[in-house]
């Protein structure tokens, strides 16, 4: 199994969301230093044409003193973060801009004003959280969901996660890709004690009666038997998913950002999060974040906001 | 931070153990070749001196088609695995023998022997697991628990397993070490919504008030938090126990299990599993362990025991 090499990986995304046409963002109050780097950097870098939603002599206050240009970019002034949200919110909705992006007030802050019904973001779907993961260990990338944005889904929201991960994967990689996706839990055999090996059987007949489409969807599967197949072999578990999951479903909250953090900070792999399953895609970065994964989260939002307009 | 060379590390315990006295276990029902060969290793590096407990013609036949010497090994002739769990049971009860070590029966079959009242196995405490991890990206040895027995615990039974992780850590690292402790979730902060970090502060302050002795507990820490100084400083949490954590409590069973096995098949960490909270340790293997987390977990009872004996 050749490995990933995840440097050239990050640098083919950025790569392909520059090829395609240029996607307008706006950004949610962008009022700490790292955010309005970002920001700049991958308006730089041609990524992406980023309309400034903000206080704007703070903004102004803050770009002089980091020594960052804002010439030629797009600014609409607003009082506070509060404010910022809305009005991106109402951009979004008419189409004026493909794609949110989340500044330095808090998720919830931008997501409440998203989820409202007025918003004209929300769609049938549950909002839900991806991480892409590239991985020196595993053999192409992959995602995570959701480790960011629902706490403890039940069945129904466990549905729209995964249909909303396989709709973003298939923008991703083309209309060609079946993803597959591993339903995780701590054993691979039903137990009613265990609600997510219930859940994650749920999903793969989900899956085979259409309520989930486009992908192959298999659970319960420990994380081993997911990501080897070797370990399922081992186990005698024929699968379909075993070794080549593209969505790993976390069974919860807790479960999911524990294994992302994991695989970054002991792992030394690279993470972008991405919200989706509003009519937008969401970039949401973290402080933690650096400017590969920054810029790789711009370039996931860019490639998926280029599929939608396309469809 | 220098990062832990795993493989001397491993060598260390195992040297350690060795220089002990001799420890009598039990091995129930080694009747895979895996199992068995398991054991012939552990007793020929001179870790154990083992109470081979299995069907003694199926035994005979399995060492002769492996090639396995069981010549010198005391045996004791059952008719079945559950009759294995039972005698074996009785035999640590006895203190014929200071530990015990699964063969190939299944978890359950062993566990609800221990557990039962008149085994003379059970103390106060609930039985839990721990796995001690080796990974070349944290800068020492650490435990992930529990991740195999407890699959959803509540308030009490966490406060069971960190004190039996605390226990076994100083049972393994001498009377000077006192654990830290970090009490995971995916937030740094209390929110009802989420139980793992109510727990987490109950747990914070039991370990203030006394209810769990012997170690510095802190949570609720998002795993970055737990294991990195950096990504702590960056939160604004000042804990005694980010980036020096030698134990993670998981929140539940499947998020113990991603971490622990996420860690071995991407991370390449060796890990080695031991019951503990029974009045003597109990070795798990599972059939993905290699060689070295064989002999690893035969080395961690072996030195639990010989702590506890001098108690």
């Amino acid at each position: 199994m050749p490995n990933l090499q995840v440097g050239p990986t990050v640098q083919g995304y950025i790569q392909r969301a520059k090829a395609q046409r240029r996607v307008r963002v706006a950004v949610v109050h962008p009022c700490s230093h790292d955010a309005l780097a970002g920001v700049v950097e991958a308006a730089h870098e041609g990524l992406i044409e980023p309309v400034l939603v903000g206080p704007w002599p703070k903004l102004e206050k803050l770009s002089e003193e980091a020594g960052l240009d804002l010439k030629g970019f797009e600014r609409i002034d607003v009082a506070h973060s509060h404010e910022a949200a809305a009005r991106a919110v109402v951009l979004a909705g008419q189409n004026t801009v493909q794609a949110l992006m989340k500044g330095s007030l808090h998720t919830d802050e931008l997501m409440s004003e998203v989820v409202k019904q007025a918003s004209g973001l929300r769609t049938a779907r549950r909002i839900s959280h991806v991480f892409l993961m590239l991985s020196a260990s595993y053999h192409k990338p992959f995602l995570i969901t959701d480790a960011a944005v629902n706490i403890a889904p039940d069945l129904l929201t466990k549905r729209d996660i995964v249909q909303n991960a396989v709709d973003l994967l298939v923008d991703l990689e083309g209309p060609q890709m079946t993803p597959r996706v591993a339903v995780l839990s701590a054993i691979e055999t039903v137990n009613p004690d265990m609600r997510s090996t219930v859940d994650a059987a749920c999903l793969a007949k989900m899956a085979d009666r259409g309520q989930i489409t486009g992908a192959l969807v298999d659970g319960p599967l420990a994380f081993d038997n997911a990501i080897s197949a070797a370990a399922a072999e081992r186990k005698g578990i024929h699968s379909a998913v075993s070794g080549e999951a593209d969505i790993l479903l976390a069974p919860d909250l807790e479960a999911g950002n524990m294994m992302v953090k994991q695989l970054v900070f002991l792992g030394q792999a690279v993470s972008a999060g991405l919200v989706v399953g509003a009519r937008v895609p969401i970039v949401l970065t973290s402080r933690a974040d650096g400017a590969e994964a920054r810029l790789l989260s711009c370039a996931l939002a860019v490639l998926a906001a280029g599929a939608r307009s396309r469809r």
